[in-house]
């Protein structure tokens, strides 16, 4: 058996060890999830910026620019860090730029793994699939809300963590808790979501469409992984 | 409603806002269950220090000393970090100087509350009665294992947020999963626990009579806390 722990602060990442493990990164509300949809709609690659300068700077080489900031849309950029917006196809065909609040940090701060992957609802049980093929340990990389541990990405730890029961061992106490609260609540995750902070923060913001469609499981037959460029790209 | 928040590690309390709230550091596995078995029997008051030499030092001045690193002894000190130690009575009237790995750094990084508290399982309904009766807000302070999160310190959080559910809401995520965690394991600590890695690490070590007292309700109708000194007394 491999071993899969579960890292809820980015601020806690350098406690872990990356080297050789698949780190997967979870933004559920809603970077990674985004990601996902971006790729699944047509974006053909996603370089991710820890500063919104950085990002809107890469503006004039041809990348549809996307910057977050506590929620709303980073002023002067282009998209927000709304899945929605790419469902139509609209995009299909651009490369994307991005920097958010919490995702796009975790993943720079994942640097050193043996593979970078994007974690998402959407695109689940694809990802498990994936995962359970290059036997690897996993680390799953919670962004979480500000260095703080959040509860929808949390409970996908707990899901990713249940999924791989046949081939990884829960041994470290972050993804035994997680495997334990997934077996409680993921039964209704909305329900439960529903009292997150995150999606209070988000219901206020109006956009229960995007809250819905990141908690849809398997919408994509698709997997989101970082290449040797640092690009996100489908693997 | 007053709140009820958690904070999984030493690492992340900077996050938090401590003024004016109750903050109730955890250690189950052992340095605050050895407190409060100290306090119960008839130690007088604790002084608890970050690092080793600056508790070897006050040695000369009628304490006790007490030092653990990594669950053994430390070289050159009288006691380690066993709470059964204490329950013979042998050391009633001495006063005690404490450092442990994780549980003393985080009462030092707890400084700023309104109130420090001690938080373990054999002085829990005391615990849950006195934080009742102060009307504040409440932040559970979990010391982890260097940094990281542990599973008997984030189930005792679940089973305080828990026993303050009449008073003081759960609205944010660590507490909302760690309730969630404990109404599904609570039944069962010890059979739970036994899974968590630093209960591992002490049952190589041979000390399941710690394990049992840090996991056993209510033997003590004692609160410690942090006085104006910073000394650790009953309350």
């Amino acid at each position: 058996m491999r071993k899969v722990e579960v890292c809820f602060s980015p601020e806690l990442i350098h406690l872990y060890e990356l080297e050789g493990k698949i780190v997967v990164v979870v933004d559920i509300f809603r970077a990674t999830s985004t990601m996902v949809a971006a790729l699944a709609h047509g974006i053909t690659e996603i370089k991710t910026f820890a500063e919104l300068e950085e990002c809107l700077a890469i503006s004039d080489q041809g990348y549809l620019i996307a910057g977050e900031r506590d929620g709303l849309t980073a002023p002067g950029f282009e998209m927000g860090n709304s899945p929605v917006a790419y469902l139509n196809g609209d995009f299909a065909g651009r490369k994307l730029a991005m920097t958010t609040t919490n995702g796009t940090q975790a993943i720079h701060k994942s640097a050193g793994a043996f593979e970078i992957l994007i974690g998402a609802f959407p695109n689940f049980a694809a990802t498990t699939r994936y995962i359970q093929s290059l036997e690897r340990d996993v680390l799953i990389h919670c962004a979480g809300w500000k260095g703080r541990f959040n509860l929808e990405d949390s409970l996908y730890a707990g899901a990713l963590v249940k999924a791989l029961e046949k081939s990884h061992s829960p041994e470290e106490d972050g993804a035994l808790a997680m495997l334990a609260l997934f077996e409680k609540e993921g039964h209704d995750l909305k329900g439960f979501l529903s009292q997150a902070s995150h999606a209070k923060r988000l219901q206020n913001h109006h956009i229960e469409n995007d809250i819905d469609f990141c908690l849809t499981l398997d919408l994509y037959n698709l997997v989101v992984k970082m290449d040797a460029r640092g690009f996100l790209v489908k693997a």
